[in-house]
């Protein structure tokens, strides 16, 4: 652990909402402080970190400050503006590294970078106008569907296509952004691996899980997924190739659909990922101090799991069903501390731990 | 759930230790913030905390403007002074209640409480001066130890009697202060239950763990403890009956010896306690949010436990192992964020969950 942050560092998290509301929990147990960076008011990260910044994105004095506070820099979302990661990374380490989050930072990267390490994934074309539109349409065929290249997050900024006379609608709504069509692929479900790897190179994953989606966001992911040995261990090789090849520091979220072709990698997320929420009770060591564990050059956990888990999401509304699931047996709620519940917003989850009937 | 505290309120907590650090993250998981209130600068419980008050308890003003602050008070210390809880429970609801601190603070009134509900304790007795202690001496039998009745912290404030000739050192070691004289029992091993009772009167047990002591500090926790299942049974009647009696609202720790002739009580605390810091990695709700959900008037979790797991503090220079321990299998490591590590000072524990050698 020669490059290992000492007890006490401070760990500086870009992004203040849930995800750095949990990276702040794991870094406490194990020590650390952490100062959020977040340009909304009251983040739900700030109620459990010892600092915070409240200032926008192209603050270079507050982003200088805050570098200038903290040790190393991680993020709980990908979207960051380049010239921010410039400065700050002039100043300190930030992991996972940029190139991780070039590439996850655009559809057509990130699918380029993928085939390049020989995986499969849904068959894809960029999309600039009308003419590469129906091009892209007549080689992937329909239904398809098209999506801008940055800032997708939870369906948004996509469209759908039946077949051409769907095309002016869907290029439309790309708003002259530049775009990727995508076909669709057939497969029975989707799992995804949480992976991590250390400052030194070594590589953890956990348990593949099976995800559920409702309109377009994540509703459940369920421990184990339903996979036979060969997928399960294809999937951890293939979450480990994608790491390696991006030299990658910390936990990545690598959506897979199982299909009879075998497995086909639907997105990667640089940064700990809702599907892999379930960690929380299921593992000694969870996605979130997996995650600092590696920020922090520690050794990390092997990934193994105690316990079966469901997770669901609380999205919404949902939250109104807060009273009742307090009520379940081995029901562990994490909500995320949002005064507004507004439709589509992620409010918290609940781990449902499967604890063998008998008694031990 | 109808006196249930809603999502978004706030919890004051007394004290900034490592207990209200725990309690402060699982009042996040439920959506909480919290409002810590210590005398000492940069508490633990500060780096996870929403806010802070610096303060000491006499200071009226600050005491007033915390309550003003937030919905409910709770503490991680029992030794906190009668004219600041006067106060405070002017303005807010203080859970566990007054009655349970009174009792605890003294640990006569504590065993007069015990014993005048049917329990058993170590033989004892009150002590002020000389004449009390030969007198005591006489009717209890030597070994004997001598502890001050109040203000009594992990083995602080204790002097032990071989026989008659250290009366007087012993005596001097109180200092003058109230005293009360304890013989020694015969016991095969020390367990504790973390029992919890909620607004609604409902009581709710984790498993006994099995407590070894080092120096007078708790040095680790083994669950499940070596009991009968009779022995069990009592135990958990026995905190109950406790936990009733005082119409408590929390979580308690009550420490037992195991005797030939049965359990004997030897201590309880009204507080989280270091013999449930097993509870965060062996059960979906732990004792942290098991208290948080009485103190908020929420249902109770029911307990259960989904793994075995060993407990270990660190104190002292035991820090210096964590880079060994984060090497470990399934070993949860809980650091205090502590900047200096003295002798006795706790400064983490491990939870190591035992988790079956074949795969599930």
């Amino acid at each position: 652990m020669s490059d290992a942050l000492p007890l006490g560092s401070v760990i500086g998290i870009l992004g203040g909402g849930q995800l750095g509301r949990m990276l702040s929990v794991a870094a406490s147990r194990l020590g650390f402080r952490t100062h959020i960076y977040e340009p909304m008011e009251n983040p739900p990260a700030a109620h459990v970190a010892d600092r915070l910044t409240t200032a926008s994105y192209d603050d270079t004095e507050a982003l200088r400050a805050f570098a200038a506070s903290v040790d190393v820099i991680t993020y709980e979302f990908e979207n960051i503006p380049t010239a921010a990661l410039d400065l700050l990374e002039a100043a300190r380490p930030i992991r996972p590294n940029r190139r991780a989050l070039a590439i996850s930072q655009d559809r057509i990267s990130e699918k380029d970078f993928l085939t390049g390490l020989g995986l499969t994934t849904a068959p894809y074309s960029a999309v600039n106008g009308m003419d590469e539109l129906q091009a892209a349409l007549s080689r992937i065929g329909a239904p398809a569907i098209l999506k801008t290249t940055r800032l997708g997050y939870d369906g948004k900024g996509q469209a759908r296509l039946r077949g051409p006379e769907d095309a002016e609608a869907a290029l439309a709504a790309m708003a002259g952004a530049p775009a990727v069509l995508e076909g669709f692929v057939t497969f029975s479900h989707e799992v995804s691996v949480i992976a991590a790897r250390g400052l030194d190179g070594s590589v953890a994953c956990f348990d593949p899980g099976e995800n559920v989606h409702r309109d377009g966001i994540l509703h459940s992911t369920t421990i184990p997924a339903r996979l036979s040995p060969a997928q399960r261990s294809d999937a951890v090789l293939l979450a480990a190739r994608i790491l390696n090849a991006l030299d990658y520091v910390g936990v990545m979220g690598v959506e897979l659909f199982v299909t009879r072709q075998g497995l086909l990698v639907n997105e990667i997320a640089p940064r700990v990922h809702n599907s892999g929420h379930w960690t929380q009770n299921g593992c000694a060591i969870d996605q979130f101090e997996q995650h600092i564990r590696a920020v922090a050059g520690w050794p990390l956990g092997d990934g193994s799991r105690h316990s079966d888990v469901v997770m669901e999401n609380l999205i919404g509304d949902d939250i109104l069903r807060v009273p009742e699931i307090a009520r379940e047996r081995n029901a562990a709620l994490h909500l995320y501390g949002k005064s507004e519940a507004r439709p589509g917003r992620k409010m918290g989850h609940v781990n449902r731990v499967q604890v063998p009937a008998a008694g031990k």
